[in-house]
């Protein structure tokens, strides 16, 4: 496809910004000139030979490299002759601090894995050391494999914040409400007190932001819904929720509410545009149609869905029925990594073979829920998510002259069903590098793995 | 896991011949050492700083580093620090020609798929030079990824053996037979000509051998299975099957035949040990119980069963039910990739969400599937799928001290669920080093790529 393809307002936007009219060599601070561009939104479109244009962290402008080179003085520039250039991904559902317990336990019936392996562990472990140490080496994965944001939900978010800053990666982190003590909290008052305390803190960063993070229904009271559902409305804050993930779920709230969950939350006003609903694999048809008039966004973690077998979720009927969906890897210890590129490929390939259709969930809606489906959850999708002036230069970079994505028919195909992230070379997060030619920038890799050892020494020792 | 769950016959083999008695330090070809071996056989077995030593392209024994060092004088030495040591992995299905046709076209309804994109394609280009070129192209993705051994099933079998042959690669190549004419045969009766040929030709191979390759039940009448059984019993050759991929395909035998393609099969005699049955998602628990007792092999192609949407294979009621279950990636136009740790990977996952079970099909079985499995599909399994004294050396070398398998508390686990086809570093066939710290050796890469690219002209331009 050639540059015809390019929409009249990315022009206008440049027109508007006065480079064309004011400065014939405008400039800027990167230039990045690729082979492919695959901006997401318009939906479907390769650009070819195209140019972005970058200042100040934003993307100022998309445009053809033979218009772009004339028109701006770029303080860096960097070539990207055989790969394709897309938004980051987006991981609508982490809990990264648990990528120290990577491959723990596997293989177990749920409560055994989660009582017999998980919790005890968790127990002794859990504390900001932990948490900051597991984040690290969950960014240094996700940087490797172009992702750019996450939705992070663990407890301790005021370190994980710390540790997103620190690194510049974007995130939100879930502010953890649960009925049970913890090592981060004694009792709801303390959750809620601390939750403020980090939304706080947090309010004008221009990378992490925060999330109310109800554990699950099952695990959270009325009480503490109504009091979220009251600070979500005031705060405009999105509620990143576990919800209906296993039919077990759904029956202990008919049975304990008279209730399936998600007429619960109806009730309790929860079911709106901050809903982030992750799993729904029990959602019934006329609860999509109420996700999709109500706004709520559905997190599919499809090989979290699998590797627990927690049933399948109808995420062609989720995308048929308008749902926004956005795609998480859910966390290390049940997944067992943080690939979005290999998570979008089981969500394209899975959505298939449950809908019994080959056309299914196709593999350009695949990337669109990846990227921008997961920014839209996060309520990030006026900043990130798509390759459009005027939004935050989050980026990533993967090459395609490689063996297994040879030949090359179509680039989407390939972004969806043949790349591995392993053909990342280079990503870039609010305009800034982190990953170059597939070595992370500024890094103490070392040192992070390091750390990953130690914490495997104690753990295998307990 | 320490040495001393070394099997007792493996010292008893490296005894016997006679290196421990009379040879205090036996001159060898090659000594691996490794941080860790997963052997297969015997099952769930991890020896830690051991080593494998090799003569003459055979496994001469497995054995504590400590005591391989004084035992051998190798002329080659290699050591593996922080990788893991596995059986070369065994493709039991693919259409190695069709890399070239990889994302030409996807998400389409499959008789569209087929009748409007990929046969007017290849009807266009199928010839030895084709088959030549794809099969190349294949052998190097399968190598990166650790792959050394295939079973392939396409047209000019006769290029495809040269072309293994010549690159060293371990395959089985199918002597297609279907009731259509073809650039490779004309009508039945050429079919079985030249699939004989090619048999003749490859008898004494130590590298390629050949298989009957009879389309599926469905493009091949009873008269052509009468011939393919009888033939298959003289020369014990292993018949490749498509077998019960689609529901639309039992409902047609049975409209056809009064049977289904299975009871059909039987009736004909051809359900038996040498069966290799591919696909198999609309299998009953009856013909479960048959596939065991008769010794039928199943190879489970989960990717492409997916990206199809033919049906979910029942695989872990085939393990429970005692089949011998080989797992394939299928062509490069439905997966569209030749991955083995990706699709042993998604046959792990897919099998518990199938169960509904979390603790089926774990990941020392799904290893196990994709090694040995499938060498006994093959019938090499007195040959390859296990690293033992008296089998073969195809070996492959998975780094496991890089970002995505940290921390490391179970090697098995990293190999099933996270390691990256990327971490290969190392691979031999035969004992003859094919990847050598993840570059391929004596392979025209770029070649083979140029080829790849002008192939990619010519089929976009039709």
């Amino acid at each position: 496809m050639d540059s015809g393809l390019r929409r009249n307002d990315e022009q206008e936007n440049v027109v508007m910004m006065g480079h064309l009219a004011t400065s014939p060599s405008h400039a800027i601070d990167l230039l990045i000139t690729a082979r492919w561009i695959v901006p997401i939104q318009p939906d479907r479109v390769v650009l070819e030979d195209h140019a972005v244009a970058i200042d100040a962290g934003e993307i100022i402008g998309v445009l053809p490299r033979g218009e772009a080179e004339p028109q701006y003085t770029p303080r860096e520039r960097v070539d990207l002759p055989a790969h394709a250039l897309i938004p980051g991904l987006v991981n609508a559902h982490t809990h990264n601090p648990m990528t120290l317990l990577r491959g723990l336990a596997d293989d177990l019936p749920l409560m055994a894995w989660l009582q017999e392996h998980i919790w005890p562990v968790e127990a002794k472990v859990i504390g900001p050391a932990f948490v900051r140490d597991g984040v690290e080496l969950a960014i240094a994965e996700m940087l490797r494999g172009g992702t750019t944001c996450c939705n992070e939900n663990y407890f301790f978010p005021d370190v994980q914040a710390a540790t997103y800053r620190a690194h510049g990666f974007r995130a939100r982190v879930g502010l953890p409400i649960i009925e049970f003590p913890s090592a981060w909290a004694r009792d709801r008052d303390t959750y809620f007190e601390r939750a403020l305390a980090v939304q706080d803190e947090c309010r004008g960063d221009a990378l992490v932001g925060t999330t109310f993070a109800p554990h699950a229904p099952y695990t959270v009271s009325d009480a503490s819904f109504e009091r979220i559902r009251m600070l979500s409305d005031q705060l405009d804050l999105p509620v990143h929720l576990h919800l209906m993930e296993t039919a077990h779920e759904v029956e202990e709230s008919k049975h304990e509410h008279g209730l399936r969950p998600m007429q619960r939350l109806q009730k309790l006003g929860l079911v709106n545009d901050r809903l982030i609903a992750v799993h729904m694999t029990q959602v019934s048809d006329s609860e999509i149609a109420t996700c999709a008039e109500a706004g709520v966004s559905v997190v599919h973690c499809p090989e979290s869905n699998l590797k627990l077998a927690s049933g399948f979720c109808p995420a062609e009927k989720l995308r048929r029925g308008g749902v926004n969906l956005a795609v998480g890897t859910d966390g290390c210890a049940s997944n067992n990594d943080l690939d979005m590129f290999g998570e979008l490929r089981t969500a394209a390939l899975l959505a298939k073979g449950v809908a019994g259709d080959p056309a299914a969930f196709d593999d350009m809606y695949a990337l669109r829920a990846a990227t921008l489906g997961g920014a839209r959850a996060m309520q990030l999708d006026a900043k990130i998510g798509s390759i459009e002036p005027g939004k935050r230069a989050d980026l990533a970079a993967v090459r395609l002259d490689e063996v297994e994505t040879q030949p090359l028919y179509n680039v989407i195909s390939h972004l969806a069903y043949a790349v591995s992230r392993r053909q990342v070379s280079d990503v870039w997060i609010d305009g800034k590098r982190k990953l170059e030619h597939a070595a992370l920038v500024d890094f103490d890799l070392a040192g992070v793995l390091d750390k990953a050892r130690r914490w495997r020494e104690r753990i295998a020792a307990l």
